[in-house]
């Protein structure tokens, strides 16, 4: 049975609002020590799959600048510390999407337990539109509506590649029995 | 339609083997410009889903230091640079598990695109037992054999809960029509 690594010291290699690297020290069970564990630590994040009245889904275009390129995702953003993760979700879906209803948590996703201790809380709601988006000025946000029937054929067909959303949208998918 | 981001410059906030930190300038199409924008550069990975011709799902338990908990999880590891990504999974099979067999590309993730350009290989294959395992000194794996028909109540049940376990498990269970 794997047994836990025991923490040594712990100090800061970089830090930032948005993101910070923990540089670990650590021994593992079998004596051996590591000096430069690297951990990332980041806000947890929500991933929301609404579903409208007509059987579309709410996906999202936009220019993402860690791939430097524009692609397509279910509505998604971070939890602020100490906020609860519906209310966060609630908040992103209507200020992307310019849409809302009543979401509930369908899972939660350990992000990468390699580096990071990050959590996803993955939403599914019924929802409908409720008037403009509201995006602060780093935003550019295109609101595309897929037929619940094409989410998988676009997944096939490397139309849609985020793994965050794939994740998701399998999981919905899986539920509803398509 | 949203437009791409234009890169002023960028420099590296941390580096180190396993992780560095990019930190961009860039101009957004409206005018605005953000001088910190954060890049984490990390190695692509592979994530493979290996069934035994007893249709058995084989999956590994380890500790993982950024969750700080041993999990269950499919077989992966880090692409080497200029590594085949293919040689890589089959690399890290049977050193992980013992297992070898036929491999084939399943799919290609976008791991993070707001914050990295990194990819997942998701590879899929019969295997069939080869050996014994070929850890390194900071590997402590122990191998478990899932019958196939019980990977998605694992899922449902959160037992599995790593996202790209989960997103890998799930679309290789579709294509069965599991």
């Amino acid at each position: 049975m794997p047994e836990k690594w025991q923490l040594l010291s712990s100090k800061y290699a970089f830090q930032s609002p948005w993101i910070s690297l923990r540089q670990d020290a650590v021994r593992l069970p079998n004596g051996h020590e590591l000096d430069d564990y690297y951990v990332v630590e980041e806000h947890d994040f929500v991933k929301i799959f609404p579903l409208t009245e007509d059987d579309e889904v709410v996906f999202v275009r936009q220019y993402k600048h860690g791939l430097s390129d524009v692609l397509i995702e279910l509505p998604a953003g971070f939890v602020e510390y100490g906020e609860d993760p519906l209310a966060a979700a609630e908040r992103e879906l209507r200020e992307e999407t310019g849409y809302a209803g009543r979401l509930e948590l369908a899972g939660t996703f350990i992000v990468d337990p390699t580096r990071k201790n990050t959590r996803e809380y993955v939403y599914f709601g019924r929802v409908a539109y409720a008037g403009e988006q509201q995006l602060d000025h780093t935003e550019d946000i295109e609101v595309q509506l897929v037929p619940l029937r094409d989410v998988w054929p676009m997944i096939e067909r490397r139309q849609i590649t985020a793994m965050s959303t794939i994740s998701c949208a399998l999981l919905i998918l899986k539920r509803l029995g398509i």
